[in-house]
């Protein structure tokens, strides 16, 4: 999977140019988080092999792991029925996937009408980012 | 998990009002499909215990499976660290999530630059969707 220029041209991108980006980890199935891409983005985390999102919030390209060397290594890369989603399946470095320093992004659980916090810090995201 | 109503103030609903919301099959963690929930659509999830989308093509409330009978049975309700995207992991009736007819909507894989369909279809939509 190396030339996807094509491909990626038959996405439905929305109005950003974005298409919402599911990581899944490739052998427990567990899903990491959910990010944006855009084409370029799209373009490279298959060029590069490895996950590179578009941080809506810096508007610039993240190439997810940059910072805190927590790199996702692309296993596989689908699309859904109407071609404006993305799953990956990823290779998660470090264990960690989310800057609080868990695993998953998704640590909070609805739980007699609350959410929960499910899952613990593996790691003090001031380490994770250097900045301690 | 049965008042959802102060919990669902908290998330952080896009311009149109709507979050992601990913279905995942509870047992064998497949992702099954990606689609949109408003503040109506995540609390009827929760009330009723079964997904409940907002179809941004038809405007309206989803209420998954009210056509074909497969419905989304809840399991878990999760969001993640930024508090913009649900994960649901559901027990999914009719072992067909996609209107295609087949278990999910991630049916296509990218190997050697192009898009590969790699699950069949276990249900003629026609069928699917009473229109036979």
């Amino acid at each position: 999977m190396n030339d996807i220029s094509a491909q990626a041209a038959t996405l439905q991108w929305n109005d950003q140019g974005l298409v919402p980006a599911i990581a899944q980890d490739w052998q427990t199935g567990e899903v990491l988080m959910l990010a944006w891409m855009n084409r370029e983005a799209l373009e490279l985390t298959v060029r590069e092999g490895r996950a590179i999102y578009w941080s809506r919030s810096r508007g610039a390209l993240w190439r997810k792991g940059e910072e805190s060397g927590n790199v996702q290594h692309l296993k596989e890369l689908r699309i859904d029925c109407d071609a404006d989603t993305v799953l990956m399946k990823v290779e998660q470095v470090g264990d960690i996937a989310c800057h609080t320093g868990r695993r998953s992004c998704f640590y909070q659980r609805l739980e007699n009408g609350e959410w929960q916090v499910t899952d613990p810090v593996l790691k003090d995201p001031q380490t994770l980012y250097g900045k301690s």
